[in-house]
C-alpha cells in the first residue's frame, strides 16, 4: 500500500489562528483512493522547517503532499525553497503566466511584477494548473519517490487533489479498488435499525464492511468495499445497498448523507412540485441549504426570513392576535407562518420555524434550545415541537436538518412509491 | 523563547473522519502565553511512530505535548510506549484509582479491570489530574525537556490545558510576551496593500512582524509581537495599528476577521439602525450570516429569498417589464429588489443580490459568476456588478461577503466617524 505523508506549511497554522481542514480532507480523499496516511504535520513559513521536514517525510513515506506558501508576498517561500530543495532553476511558465495575467485583466487590475513571479515554476517540475487561483501546483520525483506541493487555499486545493489523485494513481499504478456507499436514515434508533438487518449483514463477503455513524437526529449507514482483485466490485456493492434498502425501505431517506436537502429535492423535481420556507429561528439557513444545491430553482421559489414580528405579520400574514395571545414561538405562529409563505409564494409544499436559538432570549416556560418546526402542503398540516439545548451554531443547524427530514417524510406518505 | 512542538496521536485523525482541532486550539492558548508552536504533527496509534516523532520533536523544541492514545482499549497504546520511553514502571496511582472508580460508580457501571488500567501510570511521571474523563495527563522530564501527555477528547484536553500551561511556566520560568493584532481589509488587493505600506513596514521594530492572509475577497494583516524584553508590548503594538489604520483607512474594516456580518452589525447598533436583505443567487446566505450573530435581532428585521421571479414581483414589488426587458441578472432588478426589500420590511438600509451562481444557467452575455449586488439606503443607493467564476459555494460564499463588505461602506460613507 502506498504510503502518504501530508505536509500543511503556514504560520497562521501555527498560531491556531486556522484551523487545519485541509490535513483531513486531504487524508479523508486519500483513503477513499486506498492510500494510507502515514502522518501529517504543520510547519511554520521557515526554510529549514520545510527542509527538514521534507527530509523526514521521504524517509518513511512513498509520497509527500504539501500545501500552503505558495502567496505572491515575501512571507511565502515554499516554491523557492522547493527549487533549491530539487537543485532547480525558477523559470517562467507561460501557460499560468497567461492565465494569472488574464485573472489580473479580468478583474481590470494592473499586472504587476509581484503577480507575475506567480508563473515562476521550479525548471524539473511538473506543473498542475490551477483553474481557480493564481498559485500553481507542482509535481517534483525524486528516488522514485513523488512530491506534489498544492496552494494552501482550502477550494484551491480541493479542486486541485482530483489531479493529483490521478498522478498519484498512475504514478504508483494503483489498483487497489475502494467503494463507499452511505445510506441516510432517520425516524429509527440505532439498536432497532441494527436488529432490522441482522440476517442481511450475515450475507456479505468478507470484503464488504459495514459501519454505523449516528449524527443529530439520523443515522448514516456506510458499506465498504475493498479489494485488489480483478471483480466488478461495483455491480455486487450495488446489489448489496438495493437488498439493503429494500429491507429498510420505511426509514431510508437517502444516500445523500450529509445533504438532506438535495435528497428532498430530488423527489420534488420527481413530482414537479414546489417548495416556500418560512424562517425565523434558523435566520436563512434552511433556503441557503436547499439553494446550495445546483438546479434548486427548479422547484425553491424562495422563502421569507421573518425575524422581526412585524416581517411576520406584513409578508406572511401571521395574525396580531395569534402573536400577542401565544407568542412568537408558538405552535400556532408555526402553522400560520408555513400557510402563509406556502400562499404568498404560491408553492405547494412549505416548512417553517419559529424558535429561540439563544444564548439570550429564554424564559422559565420556553428555555433557549425551544423551537416549533412546522411543514404542510395543500392537504395536510403537520407541526413538531423540539428542544434542542446546545450552542446557537448547532441549534440552527439541527432544527433546520430536522424541518428538512420532517417534509421528506410528509411527501413520501403523501405519494407512498 | 520556549519552542514547543504538538503531537496528535489517534487513526481517526489519519482517516480524515475526525479534523484535529486539538491542534488549532492547543498553539492558540500557547501563542497567547508566550509559547512558540514550532510544528505540530499527527500520526498513527503506532509504538514506532510515537517513538520516531519524540525522538525527531526533542531534538528541535524545548517541550512537546501530546494528545491522544490513552483509552481504555487495546488500539490506545500511548502510556505504555511512553513508560518504555522514559525507561519507567506502570504503576497504580490511587488518586486516579479512586477517581476512576467513583466515576464509575456515578455512572452505575461495573468497574472492571479494564477501566482499572487507567489508573496505571509510569513511575516517573508527575500525573495531572483529569476532573472530566478517566484518563490523567502524564509530565516528564528529560535532559531539562518537558513533556506532556494528554488525553485527546477535545473538552478533557481543554481543561487540562490550563494545568499545562502553569506547569510550563514554572518549568521553563517562562516571561515572554506576545500579542496578535489582525485587521481585515476590503476593496484592495494583496499586492497593492503590500505597496501602499512598504514605508511603514520598513519603521516596524524587529519584534514587530507582519504577515498577509488573503481570503475571498478581503486581506487579513496580521501584526505579531513578541519580546523577552521589559517594555510594554501592548502600547507600542496599538500605537502602530493605529499608524496602520491612519495609513490604509479607506481599506480597513475592522478587527473581527472572519465574520464581516459582525462588523456591519455593530454599526447598525451603534446607529440603532435596521437592515432587510433580498437575496437571488445568494439564497439565504446573507441571511444566515447575519442571524449567526447572537442579537442580530436587534438591526435584522428579516429578508426575501426571492428565488423565483413570480416571488421578485410580488413580495418584492420588481416589475415585470424591468424583468422582461433586462432580465433577473441585471442592474436594474438588483436596484429595485433592494428598494423592494426596504419598503416592504420598513428597514433604513437593504442589501440585494442577482446572479448566476452555477454550473448551469450562464449565457455568453452573462456566463456563470456573473452578479449584481445592491446596497442602499432612504439616500443613497450602490449598485456593482461582479464576476465571480468558481464554484456554487464560492461564488455565494464571496458574493454574500461582497454585499456585506458594499454596505459597511455605504454606512462608513454615510456616517463619516
Amino acid at each position: 500500500m502506498v504510503q502518504v505523508e501530508i505536509i500543511n506549511i503556514g504560520d497562521e497554522l501555527l498560531i491556531g489562528q486556522v484551523v487545519n481542514t485541509n490535513a483531513s480532507q486531504m487524508a479523508q480523499k486519500l483513503n477513499s483512493y486506498g492510500f494510507n496516511v502515514l502522518a501529517t504535520s504543520v510547519i511554520g513559513d521557515s526554510g529549514n522547517q520545510i527542509r527538514e521536514s521534507l527530509d523526514i517525510a521521504l524517509k518513511r513515506a512513498d509520497c509527500v503532499l504539501i500545501t500552503g506558501g505558495l502567496g505572491p508576498t515575501k512571507d511565502d517561500i515554499t516554491k523557492k525553497i522547493l527549487a533549491e530543495y530539487f537543485d532547480s532553476n525558477l523559470v517562467i511558465n507561460k501557460e499560468v503566466e497567461q492565465h494569472v495575467e488574464s485573472y489580473f485583466n479580468r478583474k481590470q487590475l494592473p499586472f504587476t511584477e509581484t503577480n507575475r513571479a506567480q508563473a515562476l515554476v521550479p525548471e524539473k517540475c511538473k506543473v498542475i494548473f490551477n483553474p481557480v487561483g493564481t498559485a500553481p501546483g507542482m509535481c517534483f520525483e525524486k528516488n522514485g519517490k513523488l512530491i506534489v506541493s498544492m496552494p494552501g487555499v482550502p477550494f484551491e486545493m480541493r479542486l486541485m487533489m482530483g489531479k493529483v489523485i490521478e498522478i498519484m494513481q498512475n504514478f504508483f499504478n494503483q489498483c487497489t479498488k475502494i467503494l463507499h456507499k452511505t445510506l441516510l436514515y432517520a425516524n429509527i434508533g440505532e439498536s432497532f435499525l441494527s436488529d432490522m438487518i441482522c440476517d442481511f449483514e450475515d450475507t456479505l463477503p468478507e470484503y464488504i464492511s459495514l459501519a454505523y455513524l449516528p449524527k443529530s437526529n439520523t443515522i448514516r449507514l456506510r458499506l465498504t468495499a475493498k479489494t485488489d482483485e480483478d471483480i466488478d466490485l461495483e455491480k455486487i456493492l450495488d446489489e448489496k445497498v438495493n437488498q439493503l434498502i429494500a429491507l429498510t425501505k420505511e426509514y431510508f431517506m437517502g444516500f445523500e448523507i450529509d445533504n438532506v436537502a438535495a435528497i428532498l429535492g430530488k423527489e420534488l423535481i420527481s413530482l414537479n412540485k414546489t417548495l416556500s420556507v418560512a424562517e425565523s429561528c434558523t435566520g436563512g439557513y434552511i433556503a441557503h441549504l436547499i439553494t446550495s444545491n445546483a438546479g434548486s430553482s427548479k422547484y425553491f421559489k424562495g422563502s421569507v426570513t421573518a425575524y422581526a414580528n412585524q416581517t411576520k405579520e406584513n409578508i406572511l400574514g401571521v395574525e396580531t392576535n395569534t402573536l400577542l395571545q401565544y407568542g412568537a414561538v408558538s405552535k400556532e405562529v408555526a402553522l400560520q407562518m408555513s400557510a402563509g409563505v406556502m400562499r404568498a409564494l404560491q408553492t405547494d409544499y412549505a416548512i417553517s420555524t419559529t424558535g429561540i436559538a439563544g444564548p439570550e432570549g429564554g424564559s422559565e416556560e420556553k428555555p433557549v434550545g425551544t423551537v416549533w418546526i412546522s411543514v404542510c402542503s395543500h392537504k395536510k398540516k403537520v407541526v413538531e415541537k423540539h428542544f434542542f439545548p446546545t450552542t446557537r451554531d448547532n441549534f440552527i443547524e439541527r432544527v433546520s436538518n430536522q424541518a428538512l427530514l420532517m417534509l421528506i417524510k410528509l411527501i413520501k406518505e403523501e405519494n407512498p412509491s
